[in-house]
């Protein structure tokens, strides 16, 4: 019997968590133990807490380390009470192994929590390339990481290369890819949106296609975290088309963007434009599925969209250097260009791709991190 | 005018970075601003703290990070209370860049603090290998600095390996070769040891040699601390020579050596052994140069020693997979191979090596982070 | 030359901190530092903190300590966040006394991190009976404190009964009075509150009378946060009378009130209500004394209201046991209840009382912090 | 079934702690949660937690929190820790009532971290007087307190006084005369104190007559500190007869304390010297009972000793005020004044005194706690 512990700290990393969870649940071998933790907790996020929850699985600690304010001192504070509340759930819990995903901020908490207390560390995406902190905390957690889960054959590659022994590196493919494949299987949307989901502005018909907006804003442009999302916003205001927008993250300077969206909203007649907070990832991917394509900066335009075949407009430096699909073109915070590239781009399914994986990603880390030999000692030194 | 701060966490490693320091006070380009924080400031390793000002710097901030107890719980919320604290320190002084050293645990937190913040991180000894947490630490660090300064060429091929811009890794030595290159050129010792740094115990006569010993917990080890410096008690105390032994850091375990090395002074009739805390960098190199050898697992024994030629006996596994000079010899934990590794090996000087540098390390780091251009954007995908 | 840190936490404290900052300011024999901390420097919560710097306060210290989510858990967290912060503070600032205002969940931090660090303390407003976590708060506070500056006598009365020594216990009448004596000197209004304030919803017409809204979500009876805050909201929509109706506190509880707030306007329609954030105090005051009269539960109403003669309905618990002038008429949670009261009771001014102090606390406050002797000792031993 | 939370902070608030303990344990309408913390979990203060746990109780949650230096930064920090990590575990624990003894500095960080969850906190030993930091802490836990149990009908008068209710008040006595109660009823000391608690320095003979030393460093003279205990050692060094001197508190200062008693053992012959650490409660007040007597300025020279009889010198401010029974006398921080009180005073055994309890104190307690109605709203405003 293996405990294995799930960190979740955001929306957007669940949607790859869940196939993961629902494998280790499972398993009888496994004692699963999720843990909760930043804006995973908050209202202003969609709190998924819930959605865990009503999703079957129990949650066994929730961590509040989110020090209000969105400035980058506060992000890092947050991470130090991160750590000090990381470290007390996993003494408490004793996990055989803790699971992470990806690259946000705060992840580098519960990875630095765990390798302190010599609990081994497995890590969901690493390798990947994207160009800002995200990348930095990314290999960070990596060098913290006894056993990683890459996406692609790059990452994998970039893993080894690292100093990390091949034999802890499986290429598994990313667990969007498995819930990209549940949504083509079974497409049908059989909820409405606006009473399911809520949110606020208008109601726009959606029979005759839509466009999903995702736009988080990009730490190390805080300033023009305003100015960024303004521009996103003529651009779609101009289309005359239905538009589904999702707000941002809790990183720094989303407390702007979610200002200046609730401010044009005032000033504007917005009868085109619907704003939501989160979905249950399978009812999202649905709605994407469904669309005419996705703009802004989100890894799902990237990642789900090139397995769906979603077209994507992809703002500024955010997704720099990520691996891409055909589906993705990319354009600079411009208005114009915004605009010229979805009238050009975002009219119905381009070709899929494998790039991300085969949709089978959760029952192959799941399989992995319960079965494999466990430790927390681990050296570049093996290549010398 | 550039502001530079630079970290000091520890008697260790602030005899590396003393020499640094030297140089970037003495350049009218920079404004120095130092941090000192963890057991630099704590009575019980030696508050470095007051060497510093002795030395003529003054001290910025303190953080006091330090969660009593020492168990690996109480390390990692330390990091998580350093981590809050640096973040705190750096938005009030506003560095253009912030300089850390090395690899002990708590390094971590002024990394993440900085960068967090988007304050570009130079980091000296990257890309060494030593095969425990310590490893973890230093590549994770490695991750989220934007400059490099490794001790040897082996260590700056790893780093380039790793995905960093050879532009950014520079190749200057260790800092620590500057202090024993001073020692060389002016070896003599003007001072009591017994009487300018006290310490407990015996006073045995140095005149016709003695031993210096430095065995530091070993944090994955934890349980077998006490076992491990009761063998090199065993060893030492078997010899009939002069021993003087110089107390562990605050790292998780180092309660347990404290305990039993008093435990087996008040048991046993010890005229050969002396305690000590912590001494002026210099002054302590002058000791070693005039010693017989060191016995333990400190890297000095590994690093100042092969430049200066000092035989080193290295028991376990700490140092693990660290570049070594022809002055060290390998034992295990078990009090007859060191007993005799001593025997053997502990007889006057050794061939000296540069392996760790020419003993100009300080200068050129310090001409470097004053000069270079800074970043706090860096990624590995400047090569795919 | 004495210096005197002022700690702001809030926006309502700061409407009565301000005149014993003006006074301060202009003392010459004063050394002013200011703290600005918790909701103070947040932009949910109209951000005091640029309000202080635009009448021309500059401030020393941020402590940013609210951890988010709003439960009671994050609530207790956040003042231990604040008491690590505040006792750095204060070390950086070394202040000769801390002057604190009042009883809002925060303010216990910087009394203990002042009171542990022995640095003499003044409270502001101790002695009051409020009946909840708040009072709680107040009297921790006032013993703690040092110097006392009670608003009322039988305030003055009750610290004396505590324990503390008449001779520390000044009766200088609450600082709101100064605030609103002005206003009463030049009730003028020379802006327009649309333009200079924004917020959001309609712009009804406040030519002809208004009502203000003010009601904080009762911390011991969060569940029913969002129940009670509906029944204000539908006793005034009933009235066909404008309203302005101010954002709550970050207290437990308030973003459920923002919710209900939020989705009632969204779903009716609302020409006669307005949501606002903070306001300058004093044209805060101003808008005050030109209305019919203030509803909710804020001490606004029955404090600076019974100064002005501004009648007001009180709403439930939140200020039970305090003491009240004549302008003050006392309601439960009850929509009927509510609205009949405003009905009888808002038309016109009302009798004027000088309970709450005679317009020039601020000043006395500061002449008396700033010369009485200081002493971080004491003792109710004195009585026995 | 009530679920009551008792706190444990230190080796010398268990000893009147665990009366209340077993009483608890004993009823089976009460489940018992127990959380260790700060001093109560340190090595360095003779872990309690270990004496708890051989004692038959299950500690729940160890809270560690003691920010390493020692300074009173440092202390203020520690609080703010312990309010962090008290309410986490009291969210988990979700005790009925949570139950605090006495007025060290650290209790104040349970105070607040149930209060603010709407906890119902019982407090015993309020009221008190004794003139320093802790007065203060003490009154403050009083006024977030719900249930009171002072120790003497003075102490009891003072809460009424302070605003409490007088039916949430019990004079029930001091626990620590349960005890002392057991202790004169039984007597027999039953092992070698050197052997069953260790130690360091000399082993003098016990069997004719010897002197306990307990002295705390008192915060609000912490430059003092190596002084105050200096004059003591003299006091002492000089009367030839044997000392069990017992070490200090974790306080600010007691790290200097330490250094003096350690130097002085060092520097001078001492065959009459013996420092302990903790002893389980009953086994020292045995000691105790069968002393000279007892001296420095510990509690329990004022309130065990007084109902066991047991002469004591006071020396300096720290009991100020306390009320004393006829076997204390006073004196000054003065190696002369000490040593001639001695002399004079400790001569075999005094009156016994009921001031402090009648030996039956923990079983009215845990009585009167399991059974009594519990609320968490409380205001002097009853009285109004």
């Amino acid at each position: 019997m293996r405990k294995v512990c799930v960190v979740i700290t955001a929306r957007t990393s669940y949607t790859k968590i869940k196939p993961i969870l629902v494998a280790l649940k499972a398993n009888p071998q496994v004692e699963l133990k999720i843990v909760c933790a930043a804006s995973a907790l908050l209202d202003r996020y969609g709190k998924v807490e819930l959605t865990v929850q009503k999703d079957g699985f129990s949650i066994s600690e929730r961590i509040y380390m989110v020090l209000e304010a969105e400035t980058l001192l506060t992000s890092a504070k947050s991470v130090g009470m991160g750590v000090i509340e990381f470290a007390g759930a996993f003494d408490r819990l004793r996990p055989d192994v803790v699971l992470l995903m990806a690259d946000r901020y705060e992840v580098i908490a519960p990875a630095i929590a765990a390798s302190y207390q010599n609990i081994p560390l497995a890590h969901v995406q690493g390798g990947e390339v994207s160009g800002n902190i995200d990348e930095k905390v990314r290999h960070a957690i990596t060098k913290f990481a006894d056993l990683h889960f890459p996406a692609t054959e790059r990452a994998r590659d970039w893993l080894v290369r690292m100093g990390e022994r091949p034999e802890t590196v499986f290429c598994t493919g990313c667990p969007s890819t498995d819930v990209a494949n549940e949504v083509i299987q079974n497409p049908t949307i059989d909820f409405s949106v606006y009473k399911k989901y809520g949110g606020v502005g208008s109601h726009p018909n959606l029979d005759n296609g839509y466009i999903i907006v995702m736009q988080h804003p990009v730490t190390t442009e805080y300033a023009d975290a305003r100015k960024q999302v303004g521009e996103t916003l003529h651009a779609v205001s101009e289309l005359n088309r239905p538009v589904l927008w999702f707000w941002p993250n809790p990183d720094a300077g989303s407390d702007d963007t979610s200002k200046t969206l609730r401010s044009f909203r005032e000033n504007n007649d917005c009868k085109w434009l619907h704003f939501m907070k989160s979905m249950e990832p399978a009812d999202f991917l649905r709605i994407l599925y469904a669309s005419d394509g996705i703009v802004g900066n989100s890894s799902v335009a990237i990642r789900e969209c090139s397995y769906l075949g979603v077209p994507a407009i992809n703002i500024g430096t955010r997704q720099a250097n990520r691996e891409r699909g055909p589906n993705v073109a990319d354009v600079s915070h411009d208005r114009f260009e915004i605009r010229s590239a979805i009238e050009r781009h975002l009219n119905g399914r381009v070709e899929r791709s494998n790039l991300y994986g085969s949709g089978n990603a959760g029952k192959r880390i799941a399989d992995i991190v319960s079965t494999v030999p466990l430790s927390f000692s681990k050296s570049i030194g093996y290549l010398t």
